[in-house]
Order: structure tokens, then sequence, then C-alpha cells
């Protein structure tokens, strides 16, 4: 590992899961933190989340050569201003933020004489805050760096080499590309989980305590990414409005068109659709990225 | 019970589970069944999803006072006819079909002489066929039946009980009001879920291969119910085509809705949308309707 001392600044989901992974998986390197709100850098001095929580973000980076922001995507540019008086000159500055394009940007302008190399880890789970971190949380998970054009190879390699200690696999890719990609495999579905989820907690004719005992037909799986942290989604939507808006155009086109095979009663047209996403299923268990046991493996009807 | 013979016609996941929690939760109750296909009807033998497997539904049926239909909403009628000759004039005839008004139609056609007291176990898995069933499925689940306003209370309470000793808890409702309900519940996330992967997989800028990569993001939650049974469902959109309409028309306002808040970056209105959908994650939990563990509880991080 070429990286000895590495600064959290965020000690939520992902940040707490980093310190958590550095200490388990790399002897030797030396961890630090610091989160704006006080009672979660309590909570994660009592977790040990990283080996010191600052009080103050300056302090929290010195020494550091690896900085990785874990704040949302909206407040990244102020995180990165905030830690620019305590960080050395050849700090490698990194973050975990769901849209790529946006933050290269503001994290470019706020700390111009830095590396700044953004990586984005495919992983999470609906909690938040600094008791929802485990250290496993990227095993067998993809992490995709997204080095600007004069990025310094030898750095993006170590940053590369980073995230496969923590048990990544790690892609590298255009930033505006990585947008599009997780427009689809992550914004696109809270998005519409999150409306779904909405539209049931509003009907008329249904009631809620009707929708919450029946939503083992379906609608329970969509409340799980609707139970994400909110500050953190809506700063991806207006980070990546412009993939998301051209990828929700597409899903509402095919949406048209189931909804217009329904009301022509088209059981051809359905049933060819319906056979057909079967097997993006399976490629995903097949790949290690879903537990292949039924009901994603759920205990609840022991 | 009051039941002593139970027949169950079609042995895939909901007849095979049925057939096996008989046998463990119901000492002394004996078990017959029929599949059209003859491959599952050997499969299920050897499973034993019931005590005995006919190659005719006439005999399946023979000396049963109840029998479960346990196929597709599209078959309903056919099966039903295809049984009458082997039926007792007492017989109990119920199901297990997520579209209700359809299913009561079709049932008292072709059994006009017959209780025919229809019902929908609220659970499943995204497999299906004879090796998919399991004797707890309907634990903790609710049941939903709903007899036609000429039905005889004594048997309604008799098939209260019966799902009640598989593990269920049952509520009775109108099959209108449960056609509405479920349109909600089950049959728009499904609609939703089977959309968005095929959107998923067809995109030009996005490859099959970066979807499933990357689908921890979230996508990968929407291929699970999208790998469920094609004919069931192509079936249920069918038969319950007002209320889905309905629903669906409800949905698309609120995305549309939302759509235009990310395209003028309204962040407070996704803010308060995205707060409030948590509160339904956390009683459907409360009410063992999900797993409590992160991420329903899947083993793929180990």
């Amino acid at each position: 590992m070429s990286f000895n001392h590495v600064a959290v600044i965020g000690l939520g989901l992902l940040g707490g899961s980093i310190g958590l992974a550095v200490r388990d998986e790399m002897a030797g390197v030396t961890t630090s933190g610091y989160d704006a709100d006080p009672q979660v850098r309590a909570r994660a001095a009592e977790r040990k989340l990283t080996d010191t929580v600052h009080d103050d973000p300056v302090e929290a980076v010195r020494g550091a050569d690896l900085v990785i922001l874990c704040v949302p995507v909206g407040a990244m540019e102020e995180a990165a201003r905030s830690i620019a008086p305590g960080l050395s000159d050849d700090c490698v500055i990194s973050d975990v933020g769901s849209s790529k394009r946006s933050i290269t940007n503001a994290l470019r302008r706020a700390l111009p004489n830095h590396s700044v190399i953004p990586a984005h880890p495919v992983a999470g789970t609906e909690h938040s805050g600094p008791d929802a971190g485990f250290s496993t949380l990227f095993h067998q998970r993809w992490c995709i760096v997204t080095p600007p054009a004069d990025a310094d190879p030898e750095k993006v390699a170590e940053l590369v080499d980073f995230w496969e200690h923590l048990g990544a696999m790690v892609e590298t890719m255009d930033a505006d590309h990585h947008d599009r990609v997780l427009a689809v495999t992550s914004h696109i579905p809270h998005l519409i989980a999150y409306t779904i989820v909405g539209t049931a907690g509003d009907m008329e004719e249904v009631t809620r305590s009707e929708v919450i005992k029946y939503s083992a037909g379906g609608f329970r799986d969509f409340t799980r990414i609707a139970a994400s942290d909110p500050t953190m989604w809506r700063d991806v939507f207006l980070n990546n409005k412009d993939a998301v808006l051209e990828m929700l155009d597409q899903f509402l086109t095919d949406l048209a068109l189931m909804r217009e095979a329904i009301r022509a009663g088209d059981g051809e047209m359905m049933h060819d659709t319906f056979a057909r996403t079967r097997a993006i299923r399976r490629s995903i268990v097949a790949l290690g990225q879903d537990d292949p046991r039924p009901d994603f493996g759920r205990a609840d009807h022991e």
C-alpha cells in the first residue's frame, strides 16, 4: 500500500465503512476522521470508525496522503475548501459520491493545486449515519475510478490499489460515462422507488395500512431503497440532472408502451418483455452481484 | 380442521408450497395433486408435493372437500371445467390468484353449482415451478379471502381456518377492493420492475454488461421481481386492467412531478418526498412484513 495515512471526511455509512475496512484490511495504515455533526463525531469515536476523530477538519487531514470525502454531493465543494489549510502538497483527494462530473469540477475548483481523483464505490445499504458502516461493505462490489485527463497515472494506480485492498473490483472510466451508467443502475431505480412509495402512501382508494400489510406482494422491495438518505439523494438528482432526465425519458417511453399493451390487452407483447428480463437477473447473480437465494435470502418466513 | 382431503391443481411455487405446508402443519389431512405439464407432475411426485400426483385432473379432485386452483389467472376457467366431473357436491373451490374479480366470475361460470370462495395468499418468491415451493411460504404473510356475497359463511370460516393453519393471517374483503389494493402493492411494482429492467437492457449509451456489473447501486433490487413467472404476470395484467391502469396513472402523475422537480432543480420538493417514504419502510418492518436487516439480509458482502 502506497498510502500511510487516510483521512475520511464524513463518517456516515460510506466513510465509516472505509475507516473500518482500512483497520481490518490494511495493517499499519493510520486513519483520521471528521464529521460536521458533533453527534456523529461522538458516535464515530465510540465505534472507532477511524483511529482518531477530530473536531476540526483541518486537523483531521493533517499528515494524510489520501483524503476521501464522504459527504453528500452538494456538500463536496465546501468540505474540500474546509480542509485546504491542512493538506500536504502531495496528498491525493478522492471521494465516494454518486455523480462524478459535478464532483470533479467542484473538487478541482476548491483544490486547484492538488491531485483530484474522484471515485465511486457502487455499494451501500438503506441505512445511513455512523452506526450503519461495516468493514465488508466493499467486498465483491465494483468501485469506479474517474481520473481527470491530466491525472498522475501513478497516483491513479495507487488509488486503484487502495480500493482493491478494501475488497473491491475497480474499473476506470470517464466521469460523463460514469454518470450515464449510474443514472441507469442507481439513480433512476431510486427515483422510481421514492416515487412509487410516495404514490402508494397517498392513495385515496387504498389505505396506507393496507399498503403496509400487503406489501409482500412486491411493494416492500421498493421501500428499501426509498428509505435511503434523503439529502444524499436530493443532491444526486440536482447534480446528475441531464443523464437522469435522459434515462428517465427512455423509461417513460417504455412504460407508455406497456400501458398501451395493458389497455389493448396485448398479452403477447407483455409476455415477450417479461420473459426477457429473467436473463439479466441470472447474469447479476452469476456475477456475484446479488444473493442467489430466493427473495434475497430474506429470513422472514421462519 | 374441517377439511380432510385437499386437492391442489397446479404444482408450481404456490401449489407446491400448499401441499408441503399441509403435510407439515395438518396431520391427518390427505393431499392430492395435478399439473397440466407431465414434467411438473413427475418432479412433484419426486418431491412429494402432494400425497398423490395424478395424470388426470378428474382423478386428482375425487373425494376432495377443498380444491385449490394454483394456475395462472388466465387458465383458471379451463382448469375449473376440467375438474368438474370429479367434484363432490359439497366441495369448496378456491384458488390463489392475484386478481379476484375476474377469477370469481370465471370460477362461478365454470362451476355454477359449487361453493366458490376465492382467496389470495400475498406470498411468493421470484422462483417458479415444482422445485420452488417450501412449507413456510405462508408464515407471517397475509391471505386475503374474497367471498362472494352469497357464500356460505360456514364454508368461508373453514377456508379462513385452513389458511391460518398454514401460518397465514387472514383478512376478508370484497373482490373489487382486493384488486385495487393489489394493483398498488403488487401489480404496479411488478410492472415497473419489468419495464425498468427492460429499459436498462436495451440502452444504447450504456451496455448490458455495465448494467449488470454496477447493479448493486439499486437496479438489482428490481431484477428480483422482474424474474417472476411471465405467464402468471401477463395474465394478472390482462385480468386486472382497470385497477392497474388507474394506479399506474397516479404513479405517472407523481413521476411527472418528480421529473419537473429535477428539471427545475427543486431540491426542497425532492427532499420532502424522499424524507416521507422512510416511515412506510419502518412500518413494514415493524409489522413483520420485511427483514429488518440492512439490504434484506443479503449475504453477498462476505
